[in-house]
């Protein structure tokens, strides 16, 4: 039985040191790392055919088994992602802020850690290494909980980068592992308060509902994408099609993808049949109201629940509309708050609905699958915010930080 | 029985519109509703006269009493209240930042507001008109469950405010209040996730704890406050006398205040006298380790369960240290991560302890009492933050906000 309590103070213990650790040494934590890795390949293989093994014979299917699955070509990457966190530049220690009060007092607003970070992500264990650089780049201790399926490989993943951590004389708490598949431990991992700052799911909108409805700690849900595109009466339509086929099928599965495409009645039979010719080849299923089904007969009908569905599939839903504000009511009543788009050439409709619409990304006339920390030039990402506390959208190093107040008297007392 | 879902659904349609008010629109309804307030003296007087009398009956003690009586200053403050909030900058729309990537995106961070806030908070009818003012600047609707002591003094206050935003034509629904006294339905309040944004408790430890512990929305933590003032070795004990006297007894009820006193061992002999002579007058109780017992003979021996304490009343606690490093560990086991402070005349010294010690504002040669947004020159607070995420330390406008990406582009989609 995994010891919760046990773990959050050897967090806390590890915390106190990593925030003293200086830039250049936290870089060559990430690169030894990196090369422990590669040096480990074999045995990290070994252990990921037991937990592939495993999933095979549960019947797993072959998405998520390619998701668990690792080869040494998976593992390099691996390597090469906590590499690129090294050379990113470091943030910890920025002054933000610096002001003097009338009084004399000087105040500095700090960028600082935020303490202990953890992370409950599903049975991909590159996710391991790859939360574990983004945690230690930013000072932070992290205490991970992956899924059951992954379990062998995260073990020697974790113990790999533990020992290089060692070798370099730094903290091997700075990342911990619960190795437990019990649901109940998970459920009181979302309770550590006492240790942990942040918790952070990375999966399925059912592990993040999870999550927010038993977490006593401040969460940061991620990733829960049901992404519109609205293609307004003034687009230039060929440019609608294909960023709609781009959104909605250069990658199924991820969460920027286009779930939804909302249009304007003024250009729905000019669009609609250039639209379905289009995703024709990628055989996309369209679901429709009833003005859609009009101009695509064998579309069909879409029900009240499909425009609330994230898909993450070869199925698209599609709404008319006759005007942008009926547009932007339906997007804010239907989205998750993640990446929407409107396709025009009128800039007074683009304006409107990029302050209108209520979401973390809100695109003129590009593709919603640009949301993303390395496509916004955050050079790492540890997932996209769909919440407005702390952070919204792509979180990179930045978005793994708090601050303090620093403040220098001369005996200054309040009268 | 309160319908939370039709109030949450009445804030959302509202936060819609506020997002859209310009600052002077907005400026003009918090002078409004600054004018109503003091136009409708005796009504929010007679209807206070209710929760008092309801209250005295009850038994209600002095300091509780003190919070929850209303009169026409304190009405006149309320509305001043307001009249300062109008005068503060616009943060809404703020471009945070700009950037264009290799692929011709533009990306801009703006400043918008967060939504739907939630607050919860105790007999205190004053906190109604501010938390009302707070809001309303940053374009966020208000949802306010105020505690039950104060019902006739809130519904008074929160109809005045109504009105007065009806008057301006701006949505009422910009503020709106829980009426009822039920406990069942603040739980629920809770977990109103789909329509609240964040929730922002004020009050006790304990109301703090059972919003952690129950609500689904994210929540921000304000206000308790363990707070500690280390006098080190190197201290000018004159000065560390009159920070200690000022930060204990200035205002004892207040999250700023101090409440634990730590202290090298070198210097005890010489300022515990000090120390004792200074707080005499204040009747102030001190309970101390051995060490400080062998010093002053009538300290009262502390226990680890004191240590832990926010008295919030004429109690010190003292510890004896025999290094900074003692000093910093003995401070972040047992603080609250609110205010701390260093007394010393040595750099090197202050250096490390405003580094290591864990808190949102760390002091080093002043008061504790100086967190708190108006002393920040913030202009304006909504709480002290004690966790870190979000927010860290005194919350003013800016701390009300989230942030959105509008990203322009001329077709690009992802390769």
């Amino acid at each position: 039985m995994t010891n919760l309590t046990e773990m959050g103070k050897k967090a806390e213990a590890a915390k106190l040191l990593l925030q003293k650790l200086s830039a250049d040494e936290k870089n060559r934590g990430l690169k030894k790392a990196a090369e422990a890795l590669v040096q480990n390949t074999n045995k990290i293989l070994d252990e990921n055919k037991k937990d592939t093994d495993n999933a095979i014979n549960h019947g797993m299917n072959e998405g998520l088994l390619d998701r668990l699955r690792l080869n040494p070509e998976r593992i390099q990457a691996m390597a090469e992602g906590l590499m690129q966190i090294a050379k990113l530049p470091e943030c910890i220690g920025e002054v933000m802020e610096e002001f003097e009060r009338p009084n004399g007092l000087k105040i500095r607003k700090i960028r600082v850690p935020l303490g202990v970070i953890g992370i409950i992500y599903e049975a991909r264990p590159n996710v391991t290494a790859d939360a574990f650089g983004l945690c230690f780049k930013t000072g932070n201790a992290v205490i991970l909980k992956g899924g059951s399926d992954a379990l062998y490989s995260n073990l020697a993943i974790v113990e790999v980068i533990r020992d290089a951590l060692a070798d370099c004389g730094f903290p091997q708490d700075a990342i911990q592992l619960i190795a437990d598949t019990d649901r109940q431990v998970t459920i009181e991992f979302m309770k550590l308060k006492q240790y942990v700052d942040v918790l952070i799911p990375r999966g399925s909108a059912g592990l993040i509902q999870s999550v927010v409805d038993n977490s006593t700690i401040p969460v940061i849900e991620t990733g829960t994408g049901n992404c519109h595109i609205y293609v307004d009466k003034a687009a230039d339509l060929d440019m609608a099609a294909k960023i709609v086929y781009n959104a909605k099928t250069q990658r199924i599965g991820v969460c920027n993808a286009c779930e939804s495409l909302v249009i304007h009645s003024a250009v729905r039979e000019r669009f609609l049949p250039k639209l379905a010719e289009i995703l024709a080849p990628k055989n996309v299923e369209l679901r429709g109201d009833e003005r859609v089904q009009e101009i695509l007969t064998d579309c069909i009908p879409a029900t009240e629940e499909d425009y609330g569905r994230e898909y993450l599939d070869y199925i698209l839903s599609l709404k008319t509309v006759d005007s942008t504000e009926e547009a932007i009511a339906h997007i804010n009543k239907y989205n998750t708050g993640h990446s929407e788009c409107i396709v025009t050439e009128d800039e007074e409709t683009a304006v409107k609905f990029l302050n209108e619409t209520d979401a973390a990304c809100v695109y003129w006339n590009a593709s919603t699958r640009f949301t993303d920390g390395f496509e916004f030039g955050f050079g790492a990402e540890i997932g996209i915010s769909t919440q407005k506390l702390h952070a919204r959208g792509p979180m990179g190093l930045k978005e793994l930080t708090s601050y303090k107040y620093t403040i220098y008297g001369n005996g200054q007392i309040r009268g």
